[in-house]
């Protein structure tokens, strides 16, 4: 059955959770709450999730699933073109759907409260796939020669706190755009990084990026 | 009165609810776990913190004093100098403190529940005063030609989520010290930002610390 808008009852049901969660924290948000917002009794609102935590652990699952999928790492892409591309469609979903990284990243440190064992575990699996993710760019980088050496380790942490930490502050409705926040961020950190002084100052989001920029310019 | 740490029993009592805040929310400790935790009657809590808003905001008060401590812009330093020297003092700070830092950001959406109006605009232009001394110091090294040209509004943000992100793994007793955690980010994000290539890659981190680093290594 859908709705309106198009969405499910359950979709419209877990978009209302996640408003109220970004907004009073999961703790101060009763089942009564989300009921009476969705406007079901609840008693539906129980049909489709049987507590509270399930709907948390939905919007957990859905936010780990967007992230993951941001990953489209093209072997043939240099360290920093893969970068700049996570950087772009990470930012991109975080501007769409800030609520629900806000959620994510205000309930991590209670989920061990919420969450089964089995679940914590699965969150944390996919935290660590991320990590690895941007740890293994930059190692690829490096090992490459494409980038200086540097500790890789505290730079993906550092890059995974600048891009979704993120959530604080981007929205789709802003002024700048998630394309044009990754390109700063990235053209920072990566001009950082690359040590050939041409790639540098010439293409430091890699070929493509700056062929379509200058393509774009000469519109 | 102090007890046998040297902590006056209102220090020691901040310190017992900003852990437990940190570890299970504001929203989830009352007053009696504080209480117990620190070995008083609820009364005498009470004597010290007459509500435990006034907890949370003593340590909000806290938290944003260190964060503006770290602010020590010397006007014959450049730019890449004092951001540098700022990272340093902030991670210094954060990996003595974590839980503050923690239940600073993991109440920040919540504060306009728990505080007054007053309260709120007083922490709200302490995190101005941050911003702009992270955005001022962008614009200063723009402006005197020593950074690339660069969106200083969204870096500063980056900065931001970077630096105080670090709340969630930096710790005193980890294996990188807060110091090397402030040169890699510096040294990658700064690389990124200086225009002259003599600078960048012999001193990103301004000539003091270049010389105090070559003077420690002939050691």
């Amino acid at each position: 059955m859908s709705s309106d808008n198009g969405l499910t009852r359950r979709e419209e049901l877990l978009n209302v959770a996640t408003k109220l969660f970004a907004a009073r924290g999961y703790h101060g948000t009763r089942m009564d709450d989300v009921a009476e917002v969705v406007g079901l009794n609840k008693a539906t609102v129980y049909h489709y999730y049987a507590s509270k935590s399930l709907i948390l652990f939905d919007i957990y699952r859905q936010a780990a699933q967007r992230t993951l999928a941001a990953v489209h790492d093209d072997p043939s892409w240099t360290a920093r073109e893969a970068l700049y591309q996570y950087t772009v469609r990470l930012l991109t979903q975080i501007a769409e759907n800030p609520e629900g990284a806000a959620v994510y990243f205000q309930e991590q440190p209670y989920i061990t409260e919420w969450f089964t064992d089995e679940q914590v575990a699965e969150v944390r699996e996919k935290e660590t796939q991320v990590y690895e993710h941007v740890h293994g760019l930059i190692d690829r980088g490096i090992a490459s020669g494409e980038f200086y050496e540097c500790d890789s380790h505290v730079l993906a942490l550092g890059y995974i706190g600048m891009t979704l930490g993120a959530y604080r502050w981007l929205r789709a409705s802003g002024r700048r755009s998630a394309v044009e926040v990754a390109q700063e961020f990235s053209i920072a950190l990566l001009r950082g990084l690359i040590r050939d002084e041409t790639v540098r100052t010439e293409e430091p989001l890699g070929a493509r990026v700056a062929t379509a920029n200058r393509a774009g310019a000469a519109d």
